[in-house]
């Protein structure tokens, strides 16, 4: 069930059995010369749909700009500044905890966003008990990065071996290559990429990846590939979702 | 051109013809017993769609999300605060506009969005002055909302009458029967039906508006209606963005 | 009665027979070449002690800097950011809900407001609730734009016709003259005046708008009009308020 | 010379000659059974006015509301957080100094606005230079309180003697009367009054001082007493002004 | 007792004999050619301790970054703005008043600090009745500047006569040089010092006092100095603190 | 070197040769029945003189206070939101950015500080570059555990095993009991120790972790282990530091 696609009195209904929740999370920001500027977003959604058919849950609308300020020197980049994102998390855990969901599971896309997550988590568990909730202790919040799944880690490391790299990484453009194959980009790619330095800020990211790719090679992305991964995080998310929503 | 959907080098391409891009923005928010939820977002995003392939012009991914406090007091709402949506905003211009965009063009799908909309665009010149970008004097934002297109407002009154009234319309619901006929809800309706109070509190508005709806008979709605209103809505959104981005 | 010249004992024994309170909203910004910086605050707060007057009504003191940020780029305007605009009102209705008023009127000088002021009272009404004030449901704002009352709209069509134009427009000049008749202004007015252009960044409005008039011709103005306006204004908005706090 | 009485030209020429503009700055809170809520404001602005006449300086907009949190339980106060009020006088600063304006008197008629305010200078100075306003470095912000005049003080002490105490004062009250002596109230007041409880939160206060004095006797007051601090007042801020456009 | 080296059970057993806790506050800014750059996060410091242990109570961790925002402009120099202080301030009253604290002693080293703290404490305990803690109405709290102590004072005035300056003072140095002797800095020090000139920006401050010390001799201090102004502001503050947790 | 310990001169002088700043952070929470308030911050503290020491560089004052709001239902926590906690820490970098810092080394004593800090970073870089530093592309931060170094999880692992667990762990207890040895405490401890709930709301942090550890034995822990931990600790990260300043 897509949240967008049902009616509140499904809402209402939904809640009477379950008060779990899927929010997928990816980010607008430059994927390198072939990457989809949406690859964070697209992949997010649709394995979080994937996970929402398989456990028969609530699906939120995607959030589809996340954080992402070291990417902004490539334009189509856009970001949020992570206090503007804690406070928009607060504001949609607010409504929805007050409509009486409980277990907040965020399919994230982008390895960006994790550390805003979790400072928005806990800005919101302790905003939730200020303006006295009475179920402010139950609300939980948990981050399933569909890239981190072991089954997934291992399939990318098997298929690409360092080539994986760390952004623009042929595992993700194969995902989204799966799920749009009438938008697989052609582009040169240099065979020498740059790898190993550190984040800090937008200009400097840009300057020692000057094309975007973080030690990728893209070009080994398939659409089949993209299928396998697809699966494999549905299942490996599912299992981890359904964990979620049945522990205490 | 789907931003989410280019490579970054095509937009930095995109940026050497044109400065314009389109901005769809939608809510998430209770439509009545029949209506979707995404009702808002899912008529912006296609009528933005529409647009950017009528005029060959970018489109950003759609704000799924805005300022529906007021529908709160259903379940599956989630809204922005409007201080939380002038921030995001302002994030999202700042980014495209240090990247070269002047002109953003938001085809909007949700009235309640439109006075938080307006602040935000005050900020935010204001904002880009200040931190001193080069062409802030350019920048230019404007609102393009469907559902106030002259063609679009002469068919819902010829279709429906008084039944279309102002939340949950046919019209709207049509739109997202034409997008998605799968998910052609069924539901009772009353025939009452409230209308005529103004939008105070979210507690208030489920008082006065027990359904969601105001005004409106979306039973009347068809997907050939929606084909029909999504058709002018293209072609007047079409013609006024073109005219934004060429005026001075 | 005006709340400045009342004690709080006074404002306890209104309290006991009313809930309603009118706030005037101007703002201080240019206002043409013969036009008053105070023009909208003027005729907002004149206006607002008139219907307070007629009404028997509290009258809050005049909130005399508005959101204007569009006219900064001339001297003396001074304006609130939109998201300090925000926090200003929601910090004002805060104060006087707690206190037991709920019915919020504001009389409104400046359309400039419009949008800030509604994106407050969505903020206000969602912020009420969160701090668990008894009677947040019951709290209503609601916005008297002087200049937009039909019979105020009529007359000025009549006299002025397409010189009313838009900002410092000859029927409020011509309500500043009526109060402040010893400030009326002399200053040449160039024939051909601009007008269409919208509104975006200071800077381009000034390059736009170069004398600070929108289209109008305030050399029309004469303080026997003034005293027209103020008097049409007067009864329409008393009647509008009326009708707002007998409203359930 | 009001600011809100000129026209934008008229500031232009003024800042030719003075880049000065005094800011009365009041406050809207319980003053006693006698005292009128608006008694900061009044005296603020009456005194305000009478120095840039007598120092042909810019006035600006009277702050009519200012950081009145512990009379917050007596009905009528309206009062800013003082991160909303930080805000505020930001907003008003930066608007003023980007047209030129240096040195900014602000005349005030309420010791609790005194800290606030302090802080709000100190916040604008940075932030005007990191805006990178070229003139930031010669910014300058300074508070007169008319209440802590020399001359005033010692009259104060002279007619009223203890009596005077610290809030609802016979002194301040004695200068509204003086200003608005159709609006002298008239009501018991217990002879015992409440001294010398430190201020804490907004219920504390009320139930330390029940009728909202602070140990004084405004029945002492009257208007030509206001008179004589009136003009104390004013001459001693008008050298004091004076002194400060000269200051480097 | 100093909390960082009590466990959350000491915590709990002290609540329940006492509800009051010491905190002091100091800056990280410029004292001159000698002074060091923690002089008053370090008085502030040993003398909370000695006040902690004369009075048996809870001493919190040392708040060793203020609001020193004027001295910016010399290196090594940290500052809170004063809106960011504010919200500081408000997280940590918040954790303790919810755990159970009421009366909040601030022993305070910089004259810098009190305007921001002071708004701190209105924000506070207006925020706490909002959230609606139990206890709100008993939060009190309350700064003693260990520099304005009358004993301190007397002594200054007495060994340093005018040479006492008001900022890098000898007083503060030979407090410093008492807690830590081995850090007693060497370094030229002009014979004419600056002093009278207003605190405004940051720039403006190093162009007015370039080597940092205003009006002040600190060459005079000496470690013998520095303990008795040690022991005489212990003394004074242990009894004001003692004052404040018994009064009512 | 201890920054508040120097003189503004001697950092002019540092700033000559180095760019590079270690700042100690750690938290004020609990620690379980038997470790200190302080202990994280008593661990940063000390390993971060250390590692000033060992690398002729500064050390600026130790932020004592974090993020620990899963641990304010325990008496003695103070923590900061997260949003108060990026406006500190990008107020901190700003004023050391603008005198001339460029590389800032965290040295760190709390793992619930790690996500705000990551978020920070972000949130300052992008505002140093709006605020046009000129240096902003240079600026870039790093964090150092010393809970993570490698050599520390082997000795961890080596002297205690599964008994280390995640919080009030043997080995940081050890390490306060090395620093301050006549505050090594006692008190009974439960045998069974709660283990491997997530972290979410104070109140749930506190009734799935009722004496605060989780899953660790501090009884195991002692003042020779405790100097072990701290001189693996320096080593690691003295050299982690020299690293990241001789990077480009």
């Amino acid at each position: 069930m897509q949240l967008h696609l049902t009616t509140w009195q499904e809402v209402e209904t939904y809640l009477e059995q379950s008060s779990g929740i899927i929010l997928p999370i990816g980010s607008t920001e430059q994927h390198g010369p072939t990457g989809l500027i949406g690859t964070d977003t697209i992949c997010a959604e649709a394995i979080a749909r994937g996970v929402g058919e398989a456990t028969n849950s609530l699906v939120a609308p995607t959030i589809n700009v996340g954080m992402a300020l070291h990417h902004t020197a490539f334009p189509g980049t856009i970001s949020l500044r992570p206090s503007t994102m804690i406070a928009t998390i607060k504001d949609y855990l607010t409504c929805l905890a007050k409509a009486g969901f409980k277990k907040f599971y965020f399919i994230n896309g982008h390895g960006g966003n994790i550390a805003t997550l979790k400072a928005a988590f806990s800005e919101t568990y302790y905003y939730l008990s200020e303006i006295n909730l009475p179920h402010a202790e139950q609300v939980q919040c948990k981050i399933g990065n569909w890239f981190m799944c072991p089954s997934v880690y291992k399939l990318a490391k098997k298929l690409y071996g360092n080539q994986e790299g760390s952004h623009a990484t042929p595992s993700e453009v194969a995902l989204t290559q799966y799920v749009y194959p009438e938008f697989i980009k052609q582009a040169p790619l240099s065979e020498k990429v740059a790898s190993g330095y550190p984040i800090y800020s937008a200009s400097n990211f840009r300057s020692r990846y000057p094309d975007g790719r973080m030690g990728s090679n893209p070009a080994l992305a398939t659409p089949e590939h993209g299928q396998q991964f697809y699966e494999l995080a549905v299942k490996d998310l599912s299992n981890s979702y359904l964990e979620f929503i049945n522990a205490e």
